[in-house]
């Protein structure tokens, strides 16, 4: 059983914490992506966060790494359906040695696996553009964290 | 805590069991639709399912609105980031007072909440083509459920 939901609304400042931390200590995320002519897609992946960009790794021939590498934008979400954090971003492609070796190293603590198994793979940075967070209908007011690349204050 | 997951892959037939349990017992489910520019977007929402159906309502005006009603296709995720069903479907988008009245008082029941309180909203109904599910990297052999539109035996 999760824990009862808190009945009241979270401040801003609660869902920052309560983001950055899923943004810390989360392994998954939802990953977002279409092609170019509209066809949605989605996936779950690993991921890190550097405290400013989440890093992605994938094959650039699946859709995500084809939809990615298209339209460099994505829509990611943490969590779970009732407490959801959601991250719009632009994207990045890095081929697998483009990357530094404390950053490929620490992707591959986190997520459990190494890239670099697979030459069909890419590195995506995500540069989150705007940042949502909310549990229920009562905490849609508010929702928006960071708007335009800048977090609210 | 969630349970320890199965050591050993799920059957096809033991994941189509447990893909219908969640289609027949859970509320919300990912959507994730595009533009038809292939702007990605995504969000949670509340369902119902009558066995061959996804139903969800939605503000016409609302993104994912929009982008069903442009794109008539969308994937859905249900369950979690280590436990996914993937359905990838058709829609069809029917106005509040297209949808017969017992398929309107289920899914009130079910969501906990009217559509029918904002005149902005649509029924979009989500015919399933292809259904996928999986928990870890040893489950992505046999994910595949539904091809075309048929469930596989």
């Amino acid at each position: 059983m999760a824990a009862a939901p808190d009945p009241a609304p979270r401040t801003r400042e609660q869902r920052r914490r309560d983001t950055a931390h899923r943004l810390a200590h989360d392994v998954d995320l939802w990953v977002a992506t279409a092609s170019a002519d509209g066809a949605p897609y989605l996936v779950p992946l690993s991921f890190d966060w550097d405290g400013r960009t989440v890093l992605l790794a994938t094959s650039a021939t699946s859709p995500t790494g084809r939809n990615l590498a298209a339209t460099r934008t994505t829509r990611l979400a943490l969590g779970e359906l009732r407490d959801v954090v959601l991250v719009d971003g632009s994207v990045e492609v890095l081929a697998l040695d483009e990357l530094d070796a404390a950053t490929t190293d620490r992707f591959v603590r986190r997520s459990g696996f190494d890239p670099r198994a697979d030459a069909s793979f890419r590195w995506f940075l995500v540069r989150p553009t705007q940042v949502q967070a909310w549990r229920e209908a009562d905490e849609l007011a508010g929702r928006v964290l960071m708007r335009d690349g800048l977090w609210l204050h």
